[in-house]
């Protein structure tokens, strides 16, 4: 159970831009936010490979948000993700059990704190099981599309950014036609990004 | 000159998705926001042909942004929109001049308030004469696209919707690459909506 006496809940987090992209086009290994997609992250700290080196400074709203995302004792990433961001170095954040959605098994094992899985309900269920009632984060656009289809998802924190892109990947694409409703829990308004919290109150 | 001394600005006003849309598919005359689309609308009140029926109830944000919009002394809106709502039956409000930006001129001769343009930035500088230094809203997807393209809108009011459409018609879509910067100037939460006030940076 997690601190509230709820158990614990599968939150996607991402910086989007106002029209609807988590990339600029052309992302790719160590380039993850495409050509001109850097203004997504300018709510971060400067940093490297290790995510928590990008914690942003002071104690506004993109701190406590951060902080909160770095608290999840279990990360779900889809396979491009964790691809371009070099499997964070092997560690997400303090060791926690990273798992990732996958269409298939790479060659290379399994290694330290990271598994493969192949299928949707399994890797949530394995998470959720991981982080023991605390919450679980994830990352992704593709992993987040088939976590929301398969109605896994129960929260949402948009990163929204102040900008619009014009292309790139998009964070909401190929949903199945039926609408998702949400139900804004919070808003905070940071320097470079509004922080939406949303509860995904019905699924695609 | 408006009452805060500036002149008037070109403020966009638009609900939408969190995934981006304005309107579910198939949307057509007498049913504006598509297949599924009425959730968008959910913050307004239920009404007519004539735009002043939407005004939500009380006295909460919903209607202090819906008041400010009809508070606009011209109107610049897309030809689709304009003839999907049936021309709001000659009025949109306050009988204040109606620019609709159009591809090309109807066989009907204009009438009353309305007066079609095809040129982008002579639509813009009639409506900001007419408005006197007031402010100017537009509606519509394809008329806000060519406005922003030009570098001529000066504001965005979104409307932002806890929903996630999947499919239909993007309120920005097909922007000419090179981003454009927004600065968030106002986030007032109402039932139904988030609505975010954004001045343009930059233009495309």
């Amino acid at each position: 159970m997690s601190e509230d006496g709820t158990t614990g809940r599968l939150r996607l987090y991402m910086s989007m831009s106002l029209d609807g992209f988590i990339a600029g086009p052309d992302d790719g290994p160590g380039r993850g936010l495409g050509v001109d997609g850097e203004p997504l992250h300018a709510w971060l700290g400067g940093g490297g490979v290790d995510p928590g080196s990008h914690r942003p400074a002071g104690a506004g709203a993109n701190t406590r948000v951060f902080d909160e995302m770095m608290s999840s004792r279990a990360v779900i990433t889809g396979r491009r993700t964790f691809d371009y961001a070099g499997a964070w170095g092997g560690d997400h954040h303090d060791g926690v059990p990273v798992l990732v959605l996958t269409r298939s098994q790479p060659d290379e094992p399994s290694a330290g704190p990271v598994r493969y899985v192949t299928d949707v309900a399994q890797c949530v269920a394995l998470a959720k099981e991981a982080a023991a009632g605390a919450d679980v984060m994830m990352h992704g656009a593709s992993a987040a599309q088939a976590v929301l289809a398969a109605g896994l998802l129960d929260e949402v924190e948009i990163h929204l950014v102040p900008v619009l892109l014009g292309r790139g990947r998009r964070l909401f694409d190929g949903l199945p036609p039926g609408h998702v409703r949400l139900e804004l829990l919070r808003s905070l308004q940071g320097q470079g990004a509004l922080h939406l919290r949303y509860r995904v109150l019905s699924g695609a």
